[in-house]
């Protein structure tokens, strides 16, 4: 070898990056099934590891490194995590897996078995997920809304048409949240792939009223997450859903557009959105998944009424805040304004009946019993009982979180397009 | 209203979670283009901010709270930071703007003007963005790697086919760089309507040979992104990229497929990809462009024999350190094995005039005054004229970073299919 080629070797090499082979995965899985989490913090009084695998952990120190162990083996899950440095929250900078749920990004990993094995990407046929916009008009300021789409493995492949399940997100989520922490595509790869699931496309719209896309892919809200669903309560999105939702996927995918071939489901927000969506539109979908389902109990106009005035004195409140600054309370005070279409939520017993008279090939709720929105779900059960509607009713241990609402999905999914 | 109501009421509006309408965005863009950043870190003893807009910034304690104005305007760019608080780097944690570059997660603001005005979201039409898998044989471990897609606005409308450019990332980056640091569907859909380019396909593959799509999104790169460029610069993406990925995007998409509508460019590795295929392929490609370009002095047999001989002495330190995990350690030397395909990169002048004597388009090269590579663009740019292949060459200010190669494509898109 020439200097000049050494050089040139040398250099090629630095710019290889070669040091991060050496870098640890983290956390470490043992092999026992606990799970050992690792911090370098020198400077750091106190550490602690809190997430989602339970209480938070103290963490002890070894020169400057900071580590513990979860007491017990953890048992197959996606968990979330991050690390409170001397009363700071930060993620894991040994682990690259983040994943963001509303205005928070945590580290996560995945324990296999079940569910998380479903959650892992396998060596199977792939969909395919895509970010569309879709003209809207039920906001003067936005004409154009984002939502993503799931096309399985075999979509494209001929002329073949699929069944399409629209899936919903919570209060402050967006079009990626289910693609996010709730693992979507994964899922899906893997119950097509085990012939669990049929093929099918699914559709998660974004159903915050106040905005249009998720943070810092929008024109509007370019920073935020939008919280205000008192404005995404009010009836704007379901009124527009399938004008706009449905009509726009019917007309760009190959879609199957038959009633028996659409699903619609949702959690929290999502579930009452998917209530109300379904009931107004009792000829569109024959299937309907409430996963821990926010508020069923519809608004009324007395409701409304009250909630105008409550959001009239927030809204007061948000225009004198100097904590506020000037583009929240533009936008605060848009949604504020707009506040309309309650219609969907008026004579729900009546629509109940109809939509219920067409016999649905699946009502399915789901909440868990430690859910603070388990008595809204119980009310509203009764109100389905009284009006002789038949539903599935499946009641876990847990509250209102993702792993609830994965496992939910799981359920249900097998259900849909039998 | 009843009591129940106001129960009711109570329950709604605890749900909605007001709170965060109070947050502030940060950092805060101050009237006179200083940006101003803030950071609670009540026990903090010392806190800096460092980014891509200049040198590290000492903070100030203001109570339990750490701010810091840049002492000059920042000029219109994205811009990249974290703060560092008793040494440990940590994002800002009232922007839930993030970013990830290779294994950094770093959050970001986008000042106006020219170039960020090509990086915010508008309200124009916007493109679509998919993420596929497609077959690949070129690893036996992986048969499907994943790209990303960017589809003109008016794609699917009829079925008017599109030019496609093919968008190279660099060393450890992934189907998803352009996107996140690149900004390329906001400066696509910004370009297209404003007429500065014509509306065209964007083709993002993966390039790392060792890995078959981002972080988080693989069976088997399911924790860190891929720096082994060793392996990376062996041929095998290059010589996979005509049969694989090219022929899949013309079987899946509205493509134009004549060599005229074809447009290959490429950041860093990516530039020498770029370089190495479209040589190799004299037919397919009348655009092509280097972005400060990694080693486009092409690997000769010496060269070759030479990383062998270190990548062998790296795979011995992998083997033996206690430091590196199983998976990371199964991959490396997995990688290490299947060099092969150096057949590219062999008889290059021959190879480069048979290409210009067909007269490509455009032959692209840009690169900054300080990059480390650029003796090697300059070396390569003698090479070039030397076999009297003319090229177009365009040298600015800076280095080897996300800036220049925005800047670059944005420079770059109105040259093409024109």
């Amino acid at each position: 070898m020439s200097i000049r080629n050494i050089h040139q070797l040398l250099c090629l090499l630095c710019c290889a990056a070669v040091m991060p082979v050496f870098a640890q995965t983290a956390p470490r899985i043992n092999a026992d099934g606990t799970v050992t989490f690792i911090l370098s913090a020198p400077g750091a009084r106190s550490v602690t590891v809190e997430g989602s695998f339970g209480e938070a952990l103290k963490m002890h120190r070894d020169s400057a490194v900071w580590t513990c162990t979860t007491p017990d083996p953890l048992p197959s899950e996606m968990y979330t995590y991050r690390f409170k440095a001397d009363k700071r929250l930060l993620t894991d900078p040994l682990n690259p897996r983040l994943v963001r749920d509303i205005d928070d990004t945590l580290s996560y990993f995945i324990l296999d078995g079940d569910p998380g094995s479903y959650y892992q990407r396998h060596d199977v046929p792939h969909g395919e997920v895509r970010q569309v916009w879709y003209p809207s008009s039920f906001s003067t300021a936005m004409s154009r809304r984002r939502l993503s789409l799931y096309l399985p493995p075999t979509y494209g492949e001929g002329d073949r048409r699929f069944p399409v399940l629209y899936l919903l997100h919570g209060t402050g989520g967006d079009e990626l949240s289910w693609l996010d922490m709730g693992r979507l595509a994964e899922i899906m790869d893997n119950m097509i792939a085990s012939g669990r699931a049929v093929p099918m496309i699914v559709v998660m719209p974004n159903g915050m009223a106040d905005q249009d896309a998720a943070p810092g892919c929008s024109p509007y809200m370019t920073a935020q997450a939008s919280h205000s669903n008192v404005t995404s309560w009010m009836g704007r999105t379901e009124a527009a859903f399938a004008r706009e939702v449905v009509a726009y996927v019917d007309s760009v995918c190959l879609t199957l557009t038959d009633k028996p071939h659409r699903a619609i489901a949702g959690l929290s927000m999502g579930g009452m959105h998917a209530m109300a969506i379904s009931a107004n539109n009792p000829d569109l979908f024959h299937y309907v998944g409430l996963f821990s389902p926010q508020a069923v109990t519809p608004l009324t106009d007395t409701n409304i009424r009250g909630i105008k005035r409550v959001t009239s004195a927030i809204g007061k409140l948000v225009d004198r805040s100097p904590l506020v600054g000037e583009k929240t309370r533009a936008r605060y005070l848009r949604g504020a304004e707009q506040v309309a279409d309650v219609d969907v939520y008026q004579h729900l017993d009546e629509k109940l009946r109809e939509q219920f008279a067409r016999a649905p090939g699946l009502y399915y709720i789901a909440i868990g019993k430690d859910d603070p929105l388990k008595t809204f779900a119980d009310r509203f059960r009764r109100r389905l009982s009284k009006q002789g509607c038949p539903y599935y009713y499946h009641e876990t241990e847990g509250g209102h979180c993702w792993e609830n609402w994965r496992r939910y999905l799981i359920d249900f999914l097998p259900r849909l397009f039998k």
